[in-house]
């Protein structure tokens, strides 16, 4: 399995499986629009405060209007995309709650209650939640269904899912971030929800990284040092069983992952084809985002990483990426809730480099030149 | 000078100003309300998440709490209040701009074209704007007259001013606080204009804490290395002609201070006072605020650091307040521009108090207890 898959092109047969809009939507991705950038530069230069004076503003700002290809980017629409799935791993003990926990959670999307929906209102961002493999039958209006199968199986006892299965969830997230975008979407901000799913997260760090399932296995939602002892076992279990190939990101989605990590990963895809900035959260939508990059390096280039979670092993991450997190606010809930944070800043900086006037505008002197 | 003060209870007689109403001030403020960050804890554990898995943001709502006397705290009036004035040090040749951008930046404040006010209008907080002591008429129906004097003294050939105007300074700053909360006020982040303004705040760093005046000068609005060596030796000459006495904060303002420090001392203690929470911006709002806590240190617990300036120096005054900044954006503009983005953080984490379901509510399963 996934012997054909090349990493940075990602041509690849799996199976019987063409993954053809996951490869086309890789082949649409293109590098930032420089000349946007640098006329979005020359603006900030020449607003009525010392250069540079606002950072990471400034910086973000000039990275969307390489993305978007528009020098002075405007973010109107805001959407989190919120991804629920469950896992078979849970059988082996690693968290410290129930499985019945993901459905329930998603209902409490649905309704508004949770700390999604109040961030996501907060920044004014609507909230689209997806099920992409909880292990019951969610139904509402409100909800897209996209599910792949009623839960991952086990890891620990042989894969996760088919390889058709680790496609299947990648192409949804593309179909998903593609009907959002249909409905208005300027940035997007990923989420995810999944008793159990910081244990495929970082059997995914551990095996593409190759760090060691020590270093980048935390507590998840607060488990006690028996049941972090139990989750090491279940990784280095997972691992050892499946071995995935690290070169091989569809690989390692299939044999350790999830499939609302590989919705998130095709959420991030999706975003770089239509150059669309995408704002990650934390550890799990960090793994995701990690395998859309290892397909598609080019793809970093439109990740905004909104912060740091608690989780050991999203750091790992973030570095292999070379993304740098906007706020470190001591968080790991997850759902996209940093997300949401790191979405009002992003658009903060559009309106500085739009709404600012020049010094030319405001009649302010500039800086003496010494 | 100031030979009267008391740092903590500041019951002092300075030449003829009886500081009645900054005794007053200081005598209302009380320690945080410790029953209604119990009752905010408890309800924070009972939220669908799990428990402190929003870190920074259940923290800072439970802080808000024991502000406010309310364990369900709203904010729905917020405001920043941006101070100007002008320093006499200037003509020291410390700043790369000249003197007469802080009237135009006020003008442009006025006008909604600086970046206080995109960001403010960001996070729906109105910008009052003030000035306490510019160099020039300014004069505007929307920009508040507590005009001090027309600027400071040169600090580097006698005290930037007199111990009258020092108290006079930090009065306008409380009465602007009260003011605007007689108008809708549940959180205040402050701000400040000045060319020339961090040569006086490292010079107040320096002299309450001791430490080495490079340690503590930056480069402000972006000075080269001569323009530096320019600073630091006119601080070194301001605190050696003037010795100012680091356990009289209020000595220490009129002899190295400015009147927009002075009056940001005033909105910290006027806040504190009040029980509001205030959010303070970077550099020259910290040098107000450690003022005020030197003279009521009990004023510290009302106040959350927006963000880590540029500006070497900063650290050297949150870690002497205790505080943790929320955002590290690599900014130094000032004018309250971390406190807006701080302002945002605080107001959603009074909504994750509010407004988030609980296990019950939700019918969502808590942790299973090991």
């Amino acid at each position: 399995m996934g012997s054909g898959i090349c990493r940075a092109g990602a041509y690849a047969v799996l199976g019987r499986v063409i993954m053809q809009k996951i490869r086309e939507t890789i082949d649409q991705i293109e590098p930032l629009d420089e000349r946007a950038m640098r006329l979005a530069k020359e603006r900030q230069d020449i607003l009525t405060k010392p250069k540079e004076s606002l950072g990471v503003l400034e910086d973000l700002s000039i990275q969307v209007a390489g993305i978007t290809r528009n020098s002075m980017p405007k973010i109107r629409d805001k959407v989190i995309i919120t991804m629920a799935g469950d896992h078979g791993v849970v059988e082996e003990g690693v968290s410290a709650y129930p499985q019945e926990v993901t459905p329930q959670m998603v209902y409490n999307f649905i309704r508004g209650g949770a700390g999604i929906n109040v961030l996501g209102r907060h920044v004014g961002a609507r909230v689209v939640v997806v099920d992409m493999g909880v292990a019951a039958d969610v139904e509402h209006q409100n909800l897209l269904n996209k599910k792949v199968d009623y839960g991952t199986k086990n890891m620990t006892k042989g894969p996760a899912m088919s390889s058709g299965q680790a496609v299947r969830s990648i192409e949804a997230g593309i179909e998903v971030f593609e009907e959002e975008l249909r409905k208005g979407l300027d940035v997007v901000g990923t989420g995810d929800m999944g008793i159990g799913n910081t244990t495929p997260s970082s059997a995914i760090v551990a095996a593409i990284t190759g760090e060691k399932v020590e270093r980048v296995t935390g507590r998840g939602t607060g488990i006690d040092d028996a049941a972090l002892k139990a989750k090491v076992r279940a990784i280095k279990k997972a691992l050892k069983v499946n071995q995935p190939d690290p070169n091989d990101p569809l690989d390692v989605l299939a044999k350790v992952g999830g499939f609302e990590i590989g919705g998130l990963a095709g959420v991030v895809l999706g975003a770089a084809a239509h150059r669309t900035p995408v704002v990650i959260d934390g550890f799990i939508s960090t793994a995701g985002a990690l395998l859309a990059t290892e397909l598609a390096p080019l793809a970093k280039q439109y990740i905004i990483a909104s912060h740091n979670s608690v989780e050991i092993g999203h750091r790992v991450m973030l570095e292999r990426m070379g993304l740098r997190p906007l706020l470190d606010l001591n968080m790991r809930l997850g759902e996209g809730t940093g997300a949401a944070l790191g979405i009002s800043i992003v658009e903060a900086s559009t309106k500085i480099l739009k709404e600012m006037a020049t010094f030319a505008d405001a009649g302010v002197s500039e800086a003496i030149e010494e």
